[in-house]
C-alpha cells in the first residue's frame, strides 16, 4: 500500500492543524501517512505554491492527498480549494456556529493562539520554564515558595520531563524533588518539602520499567538493579500514603497525559487562558 | 457582559480539544470565556456528571455553555448531547470523511495521539528532553555529534525554552550554545561548533527587548545595559552572516512559532510521526 500524502497548511505555525490532524490520523493505525507541514503560508503566492505541491504529491503517490488547513483569511481557503486533494478546513465548521452563538464576528486575525498575543502572559510562561530548570532535581529548594506544584518521586520516575511540560504548556511553576536513600531512611517528608505539603504531587512507576530506564543510564549498577528499583518504588509510595500526598503512576502515561491528570487532580488553573 | 462558560470534554487528556478550542476562542478577543477542562471522561457515569456540570454552569451564568468534545466512543457523544450547551464535536465532522476516503474504519480507540502508543518513540522523545537539558547553555559540547540542531545566540535570546520545546514536541535533539565576549572577540565560530556548522541555527532579538529581559535577571548591570545588549546583538548577527548560518528574530515569536520556523527552514523531519 502506498503512503498517503498528508499536508498541514496554515497561515501561521500550523500547530492547531498538526495537533488535530495527528489525532485523526492516529485513528487509522493501518494507513501509512507521509506528512508534510507547510506553515506560514500567508500570501496568495504561497497558497498557490501549496496547491502545486499537493497536486504533485497526488500524482507521484497515486493517492488523493489529505489536506488539513487552518486559514483565518478565508480568501486563502478559496485558493487552496483548487488543489486536487481532500481538504479538511478545521476552522470553518466551528467559527460560523460560534459567531452566531456569541453574536460576534470573529477577528480573522492569525496567530492569536500560539503566538505572543499577550506579551505579559507569554513571558510568565517563559519564566515558568526557567523556574522549572532552576528547581529541577531538588535544586534551590529555598525558592519553593514560588512553586505552583512540586513533583516528588524516586530518581527517573518521570519528574523532569513532566515539570518542563507543565511549565511550557500551562505556565505552571513546577519544581521537582528526587527521593533518595537518605529521605527514605527517615520515613518523614524531607525537610524542605514540609512547608509546601499541600502543593506536592507524587509520581510512581512500575519497578521493572524503572529498572529498564536506570539500566540505560548506569548499566549493571546497584542503582539500576531490580531489587533497588523495587525498594525505591515501595518506599516512595509508602511516603506518599503516610503523608496524604496524591500520586499517579507514570508507567503508561505520556507527559501530556500526566500533565492533564496532575492539573485535574490538583485543581490547578492555568493563568494563561 | 457575563463570562461565557466553556467546557473541554474528552475521554482522554483532552489536549486536542484544548488546542483547537483555544484557537477558536482566540478569534473572539472581546468575549470573556470561563474555561473548564474535563479530561478522562471515560465512563457513562462521568459523561452524565459532565452533563450536570454543563447545565449548572449554564444556569449560573445565564449563558449557553460552549462544549468542545473529543470522544472516540460515539456512545459518549450521545449521552453528552443531552446537555443544555452548544456542543462542538471536534472529531465526527472529519472522521467520517476520512473513513470514506481511506476506505478504512477508524479504530475508535482513545489516546492514540497524546498517549504512549509507541513506547520506543515515546522514550526517544523523553531522551531528547534529557539531551536538551544535558546540552543546555554550552554544556557538554563533546556530545554535539548526537544533536539534531544547535541553537546559537547571545545570552537570553530565547535559546533554552526553544530547545526544550523542540525536544518535547518534535523529539529533536536540540543543544544550545551562548555567544560570549570571548567568542565575539575572535569573529570566527567557536571551536566546538565548527564541525557541526550545517546543523547550527541562530537566534537574534531586538536589543531593547534583550535589555528588558537581562534587566529582570541582573538589574543595573553592565550585562543588562542597552549599549552591551546592542553590541551583543550586532556581533551575533555578524557571526551568523559571516558563517552563512540561517537565523531568525525571536522578539515577536513564541516558542511554538520559533519551533515551526526552525523546523521548516532547516528542513527537519520529526521521527515521531
Amino acid at each position: 500500500m502506498p503512503h498517503c500524502p498528508v499536508f498541514i497548511v496554515s497561515d501561521r505555525s500550523g500547530l492547531t492543524a498538526e495537533t488535530l490532524s495527528h489525532t485523526l490520523m492516529s485513528q487509522f493505525p493501518d494507513v501509512r501517512f507521509h506528512q508534510r507541514a507547510l506553515p506560514f503560508v500567508d500570501t496568495p503566492q504561497k497558497v498557490q505554491q501549496a496547491v502545486r505541491a499537493i497536486d504533485e504529491a497526488g500524482r507521484e503517490s497515486g493517492c488523493r492527498p489529505l489536506v488539513f488547513a487552518t486559514f483565518v483569511d478565508e480568501s486563502f481557503s478559496e485558493i487552496l480549494s483548487a488543489a486536487e486533494g481532500e481538504i479538511f478546513d478545521l476552522f470553518s465548521p466551528f467559527i460560523g456556529r460560534m459567531e452566531r452563538l456569541l453574536d460576534q464576528q470573529s477577528s480573522h486575525k492569525p496567530g492569536q493562539s500560539h503566538g505572543i498575543s499577550d506579551v505579559g502572559r507569554y513571558y510568565r510562561r517563559i519564566d515558568a520554564v526557567n523556574y522549572a530548570m532552576h528547581c529541577d532535581d531538588g535544586l534551590h529548594t529555598q525558592d519553593y515558595n514560588r512553586a505552583t506544584l512540586i513533583l516528588l518521586g524516586a530518581s527517573r520516575s518521570g519528574k523532569t520531563p513532566t515539570c518542563l511540560y507543565l511549565a511550557l504548556h500551562f505556565g505552571f511553576y513546577a519544581a521537582n524533588y528526587p527521593l533518595t536513600e537518605e529521605d527514605f531512611g527517615t520515613g518523614v517528608l524531607p525537610g524542605p518539602l514540609e512547608p509546601h505539603k499541600d502543593r506536592i504531587f507524587g509520581l510512581t512507576i512500575d519497578p521493572m520499567r524503572l529498572h529498564q530506564i536506570r539500566t540505560e543510564r548506569r548499566p549493571g549498577s546497584e542503582y539500576a538493579s531490580v531489587a533497588r528499583c523495587r525498594q525505591d518504588v515501595v518506599r516512595a509510595e509508602q511516603m506518599f500514603r503516610r503523608n496524604g500526598i496524591p500520586f499517579c503512576d507514570s508507567t503508561n502515561y505520556s507527559v501530556e497525559e500526566l500533565g492533564s491528570t496532575i492539573k485535574h487532580q490538583m485543581g490547578l488553573v492555568s493563568s494563561l487562558y
